[in-house]
């Protein structure tokens, strides 16, 4: 690593910011506390329909007919929809004969087209003069069915004779592309660094073991809801909860076949995303039934609907082989890592594939990634998509190696630690980041040394996600009374109203109370990509510092015309512009603020563009130190101390970064001991109410200590995005944490109390 | 006036503009004659309470005591307010004793302290679960009224011994400042300009006339509705209709003493305003309720309250003196104008003063302006506020000036017609205005020689307005389809999305289709001043082109990336950016539009400052060539032809500068023959419904015909504001009509059947 990014990191973590690293009351925190905060069912309107979708109550059949009359029929029924009235869906239908191909898969997904891919589907849809007769209606339409078996895993879905999903794809088992045989198999791609074959031949050891994992959601509290009026102008208004309202946008236009100009996404607050609030379900549906009944139509999702039809993330078949000296030089690491998409192309295996030997500097790697198609709902980003899947192999690997080298797991690890510059299998390389950093605040902490009790154990493991950036467009105004307000097109899931602000505040020396964010729609600011990828903090909060400084200049330009003086002569220190010439002439931003309506009209700044890509910033190192106690007799595990420690590049807000930090802890607790999608033997969830579906309370759990390591990256302030890495480390860190107390290497999730009774009667 | 001004007008003029100057349809078009068009009293939220107000029965008394309690004590009523539960003006009954001085005005008339000055005068409200429940509850407040004599004109309140409405004012009837005796003239000021006396003596005809108007209002379709949550981190939100969503915010913050970014504002959409949705009146009410109640609450005006208790504009008593030499020189012009405020200091006669003899070039002027409070609502603007009255009676006098002098009243008018460099008798100096250029349109109009019929005449007058300009700001971001989003604070409520989204589509070289325009709250845009004073075309347009500038530099800066050329290379024409040296290189602005995403992001411009103030471009004039018939029985008469021409500068969209050149005229035409309120001896208006306040109907009026005159203003395109000059000439062309049909010079308004057999009885 350069001295220069070493040095640029001492000097961001010397500046003394004023309103950076402090913990203001966030901006939106009385509207959410008061019940005030709208959120995506809470939109109203007049002569607002509701709609009802029906759903397949199989998971892989061939649909023969749908008859939708009788419920047209009902009294209150305005309008009925199925994939026929989507104009693309049926010309595909016309230019591509009877088989789906990928194309269309968002269009298939929102209605299904001539198979239905999961118990869920949706199949049709109704809007009606209230719910309740909604409800009735969808019973009332008659669809002709031909069930076919199911495909429930990636390793069933790449058996010889597996039933087919889509006629479309041609990949084989081998990941060659096979041009006479239909496959579930969606895509394989090879990353490959090195010489694995000379790699695993200078090792002293290997170890190869392989994992399973099931689908698991991501939880958040609000059910999808989507509210649309397609206005007799061709234009289409749709209020929903959505983490990001441009890619709502770009999604509903592209399934209707609309310009995007045509389409306005106003989003609501969102009650929980992680992931699973990106993609679009219910706002086509919700306007093309609006455009067939000429009224506002408004669609909300049942829990079971969420569970059953949103984008759960996927289960995954792994195997991991790594090979070192018997000093501890890793020479190979292996990966084939065979995820599931769900009904559709697109599981996160590219993700898992970037993110699972991140944290290590390996001279020979090949990692083989399957996409593969099952009877599931198609799956969505959640937290660090893919990631958490690979590591909880990866890292229990790493576990045992260590072990079998006899070194501590910490050293191990830091002995092959991934630093600036180091490569990774998929050509990413890496810029500053602080892995070496994240793993030595994990040694140093007293938790690492802490005693252990009876039938307890203790693990480590570290995680990984790179980060994106992409485009963000943040506008400010002057307000006459000192204060700005802040225009921006990021959804505010974790606090980021607060994050963003907190960086113009920076900029112009006010405190963060003096600004007032809005999060608008897609009609009224600049191009934002979604808020997810942990970019938003980093991009739109560039955005914000990059507008701020606009602001800066403008007002640094009346107060030179306000004294006579050069702009080149006025700086802004902590809140006060001053002439450097003349001690004299100062003025606090709120004083020239109240002076812009006499000096040349308001003042406002802008800034819009891309913000970095893949990777901006170089990405977040999270690690956790386990203790959990595991009862011999039932095989129930408790967590009874948990640290997790993340590099923040710099900690804009740390209660926000510490409760992302904790956020993502508990949702790989429970992903390792708990949730699961148990699936019945005709692929139908058996468990799809938040009672039966497992996760974690706080009276399960331990406090969530946190550890902020900051090792600037390239963002003004150093930022590095925080939502996501956190989530990584969990699962293998328990599994090493049972392996510790109870000698059981756990292959598969979740960890349950079953799950390890079974595990030890198979291995003792 | 500069060869430079009228170079720039003829290139102006010449040049082929791709949107200026068409007609596209509006693109709030659709939203607004499907219903789907959201209006003040639409809003709707979760808990809302219905609030009204308790309106005093008396034009002037004291009030001794405000008894709520049984109000309160009613199941429904969640809360109540009077003049108490105001601070400011509780702090200021402490501080200044029992008097209310002008600089509580403001909150003196949301809610009245002391003394109810004006039949209407908002004295107490509620909020209750219900209309229902509110409207009763307001009936179980207890007022102890001490009932005083009103004053309804500005005589009246002028004269020795009037009842006194606010012992603060302290100017006597001939404009003195007097200590010991209080008064109801809240000002006196004069303009002078050359001498008077001089130029009087040098008059070979001299004209004097005394003319009276009463109160009229602005007649919008919409009543007033506001609504307000007053949250619990003390933040309020405002939906309302209003012209002026940072200015409602201003006002509000102001009644209520909190800083204007603590208040927000959005912007409904408006069913006219005409100058008479500027003021707040349920706003702070609805605010304050909020604040007791916990929760929102809403507010909607009834017609009654609407006359009784909003702002129609004032009744006058005017007396004009002009004198001429034989040759038509007009030698000496004196004004006197006494205008009612209404309950508060602030009638339009300062801009009446400003207007009355804008059209003539003159070397000696007096101008007296009185303002004087009366037991009305306090006035509010109205289209070209002041100007109307001022020019009923000016040109009138202007009119029996030209007969006595045996000249054409045109030729008479063009002879001494205001040209650049004029200075008004107000001290300000004409840059190139169109007054000429309109008098000699209507000199060679057709209708101006057209023969007349039996009991017909024809009578001309010209009409000016001086424009505002003030602040503005508009966001532009550029979308992936080749559109454009355009942000901006100017409430709409003439086209003014239209003729703003179409300069900066003549920018960019793309359709006026192509622009999506949003008019946001006060926290999604920089300052932007009230929708009035002819201002929105001009100035917000402005920052529209300035916007749109911003955008395309930076789309030329995408194409040099692209091309790896010099931006300077690079021009933009007809919505296709080009390489002037290399013609094989050439974009659309959609092609590049779909290419930002991988140059560096989205692209957003801003544009933000004070576009010129008061006088802003020069100003416009509007001159009407009127037939009328009367019926020598009744006094009725009948409008049967109407012609009016007025300079637009440049004519963003013909029609809806032509909508504005035939509402002013309408409305003019209505001041003109029927609208007034009818006052009852003890000071209440008997005609406050829509039946008996009598505004012309299509079936009372003729084909408006509109010619549009273009001289260009200091605007991009030479835009001059049209809204309001055209109210200016009509109540004296008509009048001069009348006079030329009849031999009745009419003193007074409205000129109705019976106005006019009085007249005819007093003068035969």
């Amino acid at each position: 690593m350069t001295t220069t990014e070493y040095e640029r990191n001492l000097i961001l973590s010397s500046v003394d910011y004023n309103v950076v690293g402090t913990r203001p009351v966030r901006h939106d925190g009385a509207d959410k506390v008061t019940g005030r905060a709208l959120y995506g069912a809470d939109f109203d309107t007049a002569g607002l329909l509701h709609g009802k979708i029906l759903r397949s109550p199989h998971a892989h059949a061939n649909i023969k007919n749908i008859d939708t009359s009788k419920a047209e029929a009902l009294p209150g029924v305005l309008a009925a929809v199925t994939f026929d009235d989507f104009p693309q869906v049926k010309n595909a239908a016309l230019d591509l004969g009877e088989e789906v191909t990928t194309l269309h898969d968002l269009q298939a997904n929102i209605l299904a087209r001539h198979k239905a891919l999961y118990k869920g589907h949706a199949v049709a849809a109704v809007a009606a003069t209230n719910a309740h007769v909604a409800e009735e209606a969808v019973k009332l339409i008659e669809v002709e069915y031909e069930v076919l078996p199911p495909i429930m895993t990636a390793p069933q879905g790449m058996a010889e004779g597996a039933a087919i999903l889509h006629g479309s794809l041609r990949t084989d088992e081998l990941g060659e592309t096979i041009d006479d045989k239909p496959s579930n198999v969606a895509q394989h791609f090879q990353h490959v660094k090195g010489d694995i074959e000379k790699g695993f031949a200078d090792a002293d050891v290997i170890v190869e073991r392989e994992f399973d994992t099931v689908t698991v959601h991501q939880g958040y509290i609000e059910p999808h809801a989507a509210t649309a009026i397609w206005n007799t102008d061709g234009r289409l208004h749709v209020w929903c909860s959505t983490q990001g309202a441009f890619t709502a946008r770009d999604a509903t236009s592209e399934v209707l076949h609309l310009p995007v100009s045509q389409v306005r996404v106003t989003p609501m607050e969102i009650g929980g995303g992680f992931g699973g609030k990106i993609p679009v379900y219910l706002e086509p549906v919700a306007a093309m039934l609006s455009k067939k009944s000429g009224r506002a139509v408004k669609i909300v999702m049942s829990r079971a609907d969420v569970f059953e039809a949103s984008g759960p993330t996927c289960g995954s078949n792994m195997k991991i082989k790594i090979g070192a000296k018997n000093d501890g030089t890793i020479t190979a690491m292996q990966a084939y890592l065979a995820y599931e998409a769900g009904a559709f192309a697109g599981s996160p295996v590219g993700a898992g594939a970037m993110c699972v030997f991140a944290a290590y500097d390996v001279e020979n790697a090949v990692i083989d990634g399957y996409d593969v198609v099952v009877n599931k709902p198609k799956t969505a980003a959640y937290r660090a998509p893919g990631a958490p899947n690979a590591a909880f192999a990866a890292e229990q690997v790493v576990d045992e190696l260590a072990q079998q080298l006899g070194m501590d797991a910490i050293d191990l690890r830091l002995k092959n630690a991934a630093i600036e510059g180091t490569r990774r299998p998929d050509g990413m390389v890496f810029p500053r980041i602080g892995c070496v950093e994240v793993l030595e605040a994990m040694k140093n902490h007293p938790h690492y040394n802490a005693p252990l009790g009876e039938n307890q154990g203790r693990g480590v493991a570290i995680g990984y996600w790179f980060n994106i950036g992409f485009d963000s467009a943040v506008n400010i105004a002057v307000n006459a009374d000192g204060t700005i307000t802040l225009i921006e097109g990021s959804t505010d899931i974790g606090g980021s109203r607060a994050s963003i602000s907190m960086q113009a505040a920076e900029v112009l020396g006010i405190p963060a109370e003096s600004v007032r964010p809005s999060v608008v729609d897609t009609d009224s600011i600049g191009y934002t990509a979604v808020t997810g990828g942990s970019r938003t903090t980093y991009a739109t909060g560039w955005a914000a510092y990059e507008a701020a400084l606009d602001v800066k200049q403008k007002m640094i330009a009346r107060a030179a015309t306000i004294w006579d003086v050069d702009a080149d002569d006025i700086e802004l220190k902590d809140g006060v512009f001053q002439s450097s010439s003349d001690p004299e002439l100062n003025m606090s931003f709120a004083d020239l603020a109240g002076q812009l309506g006499s000096t040349g009209g308001p003042v406002v700044g802008a800034a819009s563009r891309a913000y970095g890509g893949m990777g901006a910033g170089g990405g977040s190192f999270a690690g956790n130190i386990v203790d959990v106690e595991v009862d011999p007799q039932t095989g129930k595990t408790d967590v009874t101390r948990f640290t997790v420690v993340q590099d923040a590049g710099k900690a804009i807000h740390p209660s926000y970064v510490e409760g992302q930090m904790q956020g993502g802890s508990v949702q790989g607790i429970g992903w390792a001991l708990n949730e699961e999608y148990y699936m019945t033997d005709d692929g139908a969830m058996a468990n799809s109410t938040l009672l039966d579906y497992r996760m974690p309370t706080s009276l399960d759990l331990p406090m969530i200590d946190t550890v902020i390591v900051e090792v600037a990256s390239d963002h003004p302030f150093g930022v590095r995005g925080v939502g996501e890495a956190n989530i990584v480390p969990p699962t293998p860190a328990i599994a090493n944490a049972i392996q510790n107390a109870t000698g059981i290497r756990m292959e598969r999730l979740p960890m349950s109390p079953v799950a390890i009774m079974e595990e030890s009667w198979k291995q003792s």
